[in-house]
């Protein structure tokens, strides 16, 4: 069966047509791989960690696999220009590629700061076995908080948010794409839901007093609510870095299980997601079909 | 201050003015009471279980005090129509409109088998300090579940289902209510959320596949998502009832924590309610702003 890798992708220049024996094969359990990786203010040597992990979950067999947000640069507002790049003609994105072409995989590049003329977006790209940047997704919800002996952070004051929710195709698996904060907004979730979405994936990097309290709660919330598979991919806690990733990346059922773990070091998930679960859950507690829409309804504008 | 306790109050025809002083008067703490009583096959002794257990909260001098799901009958489908009263002229309406009146407080009927003509209804009732109904919610999503050597339940054999999302005031807090099953569909919540509420109260009687799977997991995602309190008040667990609830209520704060919770046997909970908290937290977390509401709306119908 071949079904369309692309289903709503955004607008770019160097598409061509998606079919393919790698995109469009049916997989009954779909290998996901999960990187958990720090970054330094060296991007050569991000792009080197990348490879090795990336490698390492090649080697387990991996159908598709995640990269953190900002997995290229370190995270933070006097970072985001200097590590910034064009999509797709950047070295991150070139990179991108070629990982994905040579080992025949889908690559969710994670995030980049991303450069488009005056702007700057933190921006995910997703790549096909063949190489092919099949679509991308520009944080929408831009991290501004200010936890007062916490966390404070504006992303706005660096960054452009995106305004479309991303979805792709791989094999007969649908996925939705948030990038961190996006993980707040339940009602973005919905709409990857009410679209068939069987997995969300969430790279990302909470720090160490959101984490604690909210990343796991969220990334279970999320898969409860919607009878979906979530992955939390976030980077590796770094001590020298001047933010602080939470870590604990973590690959949660449908059923709002977490089926498996990291903690705050370098590492990777690799876990098989099985579509007869995402089926009998949905069957069992039907919840899709008894939201009364006639009351209430969550809409994209 | 004074505030109207009503916000959106379901037509009955014993409303009179609810301008009053116990509802209007400002508390920056709210003492909330929640009862999880066991419901036997005898009326009676359901109502002098629930009338003990409001004067223990009474005496805790608790503001508000919500009781469980079905409270005065046991939880199946073949003991609703024998149960079921007319809104607010039966025994149970009685007996909820004495000890709100006779003690001051408001309270909130968790839920009674309502009969309206033709049809059976799962009907939450909330009354002033003065003994006013002042509104009640009907299960708007009914349970319909089937998973096998777990729980099967088909609410919907007999109950008819609510159309509208209830919220009601008291003092300076505005409470959104929602029964059991309802708790599944966070789009209900989110509305509840739009119209200003700061803690969402859900009667519900989980049961034991689904309560250890999901029940703590939905109060505190409801709670994250929204930054309110969360009270989930279920029913205790009775050994020789034909459902067994998973008991376990619980208290969220709106940060997500749980404040407090039961086992499964019958219990009283008892919080302060601090609305400063709650101000805290949407200050430093400020999501309900952030919002993408030009990409998405969830809209009432």
């Amino acid at each position: 069966m071949f079904l369309s890798v692309i289903i709503r992708s955004f607008a770019f220049t160097s598409a061509r047509s998606s079919f393919s024996n790698f995109a469009g094969m049916d997989k009954p359990t779909l290998r996901l791989g999960v990187v958990q990786s720090g970054a330094k203010d060296d991007k050569k040597e991000n792009l080197k960690v990348a490879r090795e992990k990336i490698d390492e979950l090649v080697k387990k067999k991996c159908d598709i696999i995640v990269l953190p947000e900002c997995f290229n640069s370190p995270y933070g507002t006097d970072y985001f220009s200097k590590y910034a790049e064009e999509i797709p003609n950047g070295e991150t994105c070139h990179f991108l590629k070629e990982m994905s072409s040579k080992n025949k995989i889908h690559l969710v590049g994670g995030s980049i700061p991303e450069r488009d003329g005056q702007h700057l977006y933190n921006t995910s790209t997703v790549w096909n076995p063949e190489g092919e940047l099949i679509c991308r997704h520009r944080k929408i919800h831009l991290f501004d908080i200010n936890i007062p002996d916490g966390i404070q952070f504006q992303e706005s004051s660096i960054l452009k948010a995106g305004n479309t929710i991303t979805t792709f195709a791989a094999h007969n698996w649908k996925f939705g794409i948030g990038i961190c904060y996006d993980l707040r907004f339940e009602e973005l979730a919905r709409l990857y839901r009410n679209k068939g979405c069987h997995v969300l994936l969430y790279p990302g990097a909470f720090n160490w007093t959101t984490g604690p309290l909210h990343w796991e709660l969220l990334l279970r919330g999320r898969a409860v609510d919607n009878q979906v598979y979530v992955a939390g991919v976030s980077g590796a806690y770094c001590p020298n870095a001047s933010y602080q990733a939470w870590g604990h990346s973590s690959i949660v059922d449908p059923l709002g299980k977490v089926v498996t773990k990291a903690q705050h070091d370098e590492a990777v998930l690799c876990v098989d997601l099985d579509m007869s679960l995402v089926t009998k859950v949905r069957q069992q507690i039907p919840v899709f079909g008894q939201r009364r829409t006639d009351v209430y309804e969550t809409v994209e504008k």
